[in-house]
């Protein structure tokens, strides 16, 4: 029982200097209560469905699940309806908007409650970069890719993507196949959900490390992003927005083919050209 | 001494088949450890720059310091060069990206290191309405906004942004009067940075509440940019993009202003549209 992500509302509408009343729809935002082995983890601003992937994904970033051997149970709302091939899922939690991931052993770490917190310390960009070359491999040989194939891709993302057309509220992720297949889009009002969901699907694919595929992101190319996406192995990233300064230091430590401003026909490339045919 | 927030690199740009090697800036990224008391509180990833606003506004919003008596003293990375009028600021710390708030007397409430997980424990929309409401007062008066004026307003934020136009990477938050002069502008690569930062200014300034203001956010308007604002006390927050669902509840609830999509001499109202004349 999936729930609409974009309930209409009344709302007044102003057009140079006209208003008239309508009808709107907006991306439904909730919080999701993630929990692991029971222990409250985290709160997550999302759009709620493919929690199950949304959760795993997250999981799979921080590196305290990076296989489906680890995962004993996924507990979910009833609400939630889902399910996962593969996994054990209880649709048993009474209150909405919880799901709790129950591993099979220990975790290889128990993640902050902030995330972030544990992966910086320092702090600067290189203390953070020091840090993840423990975690991350650098990411060797991937896709030759078409350069003309990449400004399609952002319509085809477009074209993949359900609600966004309708509430311009929502961003999307999608995975690509080197020759410009979509693999799997997700949407979320938050950038980094709509990455952790399609790792999370990932991972129930048994899918990753996604060493020959493509990504396309609808917004920026902070830190984040192209950390998880280095952890899930994608060799190449392609974001519509800018990218930020340890973004492009990040892509470059790991050999991560980045572009940026993949719009209007034109994009630029911040790291690891060599991927981009001719 | 602030660092240059849009460091130049070497990019390569393609543009319809054909590659140019040129030279870009990027926006400047860079994780802030928050510490409260000398314990470490958050990492937050920031573009370096105001970082005393953005500890402030921070700790506004989860109501650990709501007025500058609250504040001994703010300890930060010397390189950060940073002071501000009316606050003890020591810059003794030799760690770079780092700032330690010093409180007079035990905080309110300490909150988690996850700050959105204190305000979220049910967990839904309906939840988490109900635990602000405990926090925050219903907005009550507020300006009079000439609704032809609000278009200008997105021009006006962009012409006072700095980096912006060079990068396209960093969202801007700015506050106006009624008859729309700008009274700050704040940028960040985050979106809740760039209006923690505004706060910060305001609580530096003994302007919080803001009552007579009108907030303009150059992205969208999740829970975080309303709950922030409404903190804050700002009537009135227009948005360039789209608003969730839980901002809308949000503002409905507490009665903001809420405007969306405001571009091309168009916008919409979803919440509390008395304020906008005619």
């Amino acid at each position: 029982m999936p729930r609409p992500t974009s309930p209409e509302i009344r709302v007044k509408k102003w057009d140079a200097g006209d208003w008239t009343d309508a009808s709107d729809s907006v991306v439904t935002e909730e919080p999701l209560q993630l929990m692991l082995d029971g222990e409250p983890l985290s709160v997550v601003m999302r759009t709620p469905g493919n929690d199950i992937e949304l959760a795993l994904g997250l999981l799979y970033a921080e590196g305290v699940a990076r296989s489906l051997d680890a995962i004993k149970q996924i507990r979910i709302s009833a609400e939630a309806g889902e399910t996962a091939a593969g996994v054990d899922v209880d649709p048993s939690i009474v209150d909405s908007n919880t799901i709790d991931v129950h591993l099979t052993a220990a975790p290889r770490r128990r993640p902050e409650r902030s995330m972030i917190s544990s992966s910086a310390c320092g702090v600067c960009g290189a203390v953070l970069i020091e840090d993840l070359r423990r975690d991350l491999a650098v990411l060797e040989g991937g896709p030759a890719v078409d350069t003309r194939l990449l400004p399609s891709l952002v319509d085809r993302l477009r074209s993949g993507q359900g609600v966004f057309e309708r509430t311009g509220g929502l961003h999307a992720s999608g995975l690509f196949t080197p020759s410009g297949e979509l693999i799997c889009v997700r949407e979320d009002v938050g950038r980094h959900n709509a990455l952790d969901k399609v790792v999370g699907w990932l991972l129930l694919q048994h899918g990753l490390p996604a060493r020959d595929t493509v990504l396309v992101v609808s917004g920026r190319a902070g830190y984040e992003i192209v950390q998880k996406s280095i952890t899930a192995g994608i060799p190449v990233l392609a974001a519509v927005g800018a990218p930020s300064s340890l973004a492009v230091a990040l892509s470059r430590e790991f050999h991560q083919t980045l572009v940026g401003f993949l719009r209007d026909n034109r994009f630029n490339v911040y790291a690891a050209p060599e991927r981009l045919m001719p």
